[in-house]
């Protein structure tokens, strides 16, 4: 008797509007779009691994990309702010590396078109890896012989080993770090019964409640294929509110302001992807919300002048785990060696 | 012609006195000795893997056993002292991983008798790691979902994860890091063409000048499996030498002293393994030696009262980087997340 009042419940859990609700969400990509100028090739795929993953681009010697962007982990730090050298920590929280390939612009405030652009920025930055300048990066990477022959197998040439080579070859590993076959893919891909129903009813109200309208696409980061759909960057709090200010401190980062110079860009930040997101607490901008649960009745307090109930909020953050996806199994890269030497490290 | 003349040569080269010397040398073992209480199983190894490549291990959640022991790498940092949380430096150089299971005590002091003692000391260790006990750990540990089962499956019951488990998995890890098939290691196995001339040289200067005396073994570490054999400890310098003193500081650290405070250890250190030492400069106890030609001049300067050529020092380097290994292929572990939640980091 139980079973069959299960198989009923179960039945009509995965009744009709369940299947039509399946049609309005979109699975990720297994592929990333591609630049031109840059296609992705196994020789800089794994040339890219071995750098993303060198402390030796760092002026300690002790930061790599993936010291704050951890591939083995949720693609960042689970930090407020990253710590870089001489344990200086960052005024942001470092987004996940995982699916960055299908947003549309790279960093919080977009100051980066490409993960090419991005993948330039915190080698010199003072605070992160403190190198002077991709010159000396490339002192360094000159003088590991095992990097010469890999620099020439993945770009050709006798002279391969320069700073815009580098970072082709760790965008084009960063575009293999995709995170398929979630629970929500599963869904969206017909599997019906791949969401309990928490997760249903949590998925029905991040679309009622309006999350979907920025947090849009495969990538739920207003984005399509890589490209701007519903939008890129988003006010953040587009609502004031005195509270959660004096609380959290939301608007003391001006946001693409920094960038652009132009007022209408006070406060805007790029809108984040939510793949992954249980695994990358604390949240938003400055890394000061602990919670998913909070983050997401800030959100809705905040975009949407809505106030969830802790259920609906709980409901929401349930679907929002349904997003962590499969991480791509990886074998270890082995950095070549700098034989019987050390570089100076400060 | 010229063929023929390289064919001659090559002959005279492998002749009698090289076959002769391969039989004095040994190859590195393959498997590890493992305790009594501590059998290595693939749970183990597989949990120990994730557990050394956590940093939620430390106050920062920003460094693991990976960041100074790093494992895509010479199994070190390749830096003077390591930096540990707010970046503090370790008064000591990181010792390599790689093969230390076939050493007879860890730590330069050998204060820890085995893997298992060693694992549980960094993660405390204030200016390492920083945690404040192990408690502390196995609460972040328990916090964790993930973890549970894994502990379960690798020590059974039904409470598994504590500080004891959690160094035994480490040790039993550790136990994989084994870089066997160096170009030293097929010459003892007999295949005499696989040192070069100038290694083959360096070869019969290593012995000649008496270097073997205390790193001897396949270990190269005065041990044989993992068992005291020549001697674990050797004071260094030696022979007193106030220009080199001057320059580098060695007497500084009274090295075991510290540790059994008898006045007859005094600047005693373990004698560390040669394995992969052409991967884990700088050089010596406190890392103050840059390059690997320098130690060996050093060495023997101060061990041996012997004053080497360069050409002689260059050529027991050439040997010496002979003992680079193959490191075994690994999977990049997926560390568990802390769904939707992260912990109070420093």
């Amino acid at each position: 008797m139980y079973k069959l009042v299960s198989l009923i419940g179960a039945l009509a859990f995965a009744g009709a509007s369940t299947m039509a609700m399946a049609g309005e969400w979109q699975a990720l990509p297994t592929k990333a779009p591609e630049p031109a100028d840059n296609p992705t090739t196994p020789e800089k795929v794994e040339l890219g691994k071995i750098l993303y993953h060198d402390p030796r681009l760092s002026s300690s010697g002790t930061v790599s990309c993936a010291s704050c962007h951890n591939v083995m982990a949720g693609g960042e730090d689970n930090r407020g702010g990253s710590v870089g050298v001489k344990a200086q920590v960052g005024g942001r929280s470092a987004p996940t590396v995982w699916n960055s390939a299908f947003n549309a612009t790279q960093f919080w405030d977009g100051r980066a078109p490409s993960l090419e652009a991005q993948a330039k920025g915190p080698v010199t930055n003072p605070i992160e890896m403190g190198m002077k300048s991709w010159d000396d990066v490339v002192v360094r990477l000159k003088a590991i012989p095992g990097y010469t022959p890999l620099f020439a197998k993945a770009f050709g040439g006798s002279d391969a080993v320069n700073a815009d080579n580098a970072a082709k070859a760790i965008a084009a590993y960063e575009r293999t770090l995709i995170t398929p076959n979630s629970a929500y893919d599963k869904f969206a891909n017909g599997d019906l019964k791949a969401l309990n129903e928490q997760q249903t009813r949590g998925m029905q109200l991040f679309k009622d409640t309006g999350c979907a309208a920025c947090h849009s696409g495969p990538g739920f980061n207003g984005s399509q294929n890589g490209q701007a759909a519903t939008g890129v960057y988003m006010k953040f709090p587009t609502i004031e509110n005195a509270a959660l200010e004096a609380q959290y401190g939301f608007t003391k980062d001006v946001g693409r302001f920094e960038v652009t110079k132009n007022d209408a860009d006070k406060h805007f930040f790029k809108v984040p992807t939510l793949r992954n997101i249980a695994l990358t607490a604390p949240y938003f901008h400055n890394g000061k919300v602990k919670t998913l649960t909070e983050a997401v009745t800030i959100m809705a307090k905040t975009q949407l002048g809505k106030d969830l109930t802790e259920q609906q909020a709980a409901d929401i953050a349930a679907f929002l785990d349904s997003l962590t996806g499969e991480f791509p199994k990886q074998a270890m890269p082995q950095l070549p060696g700098y034989t019987g030497k050390t570089f100076d490290y400060e």
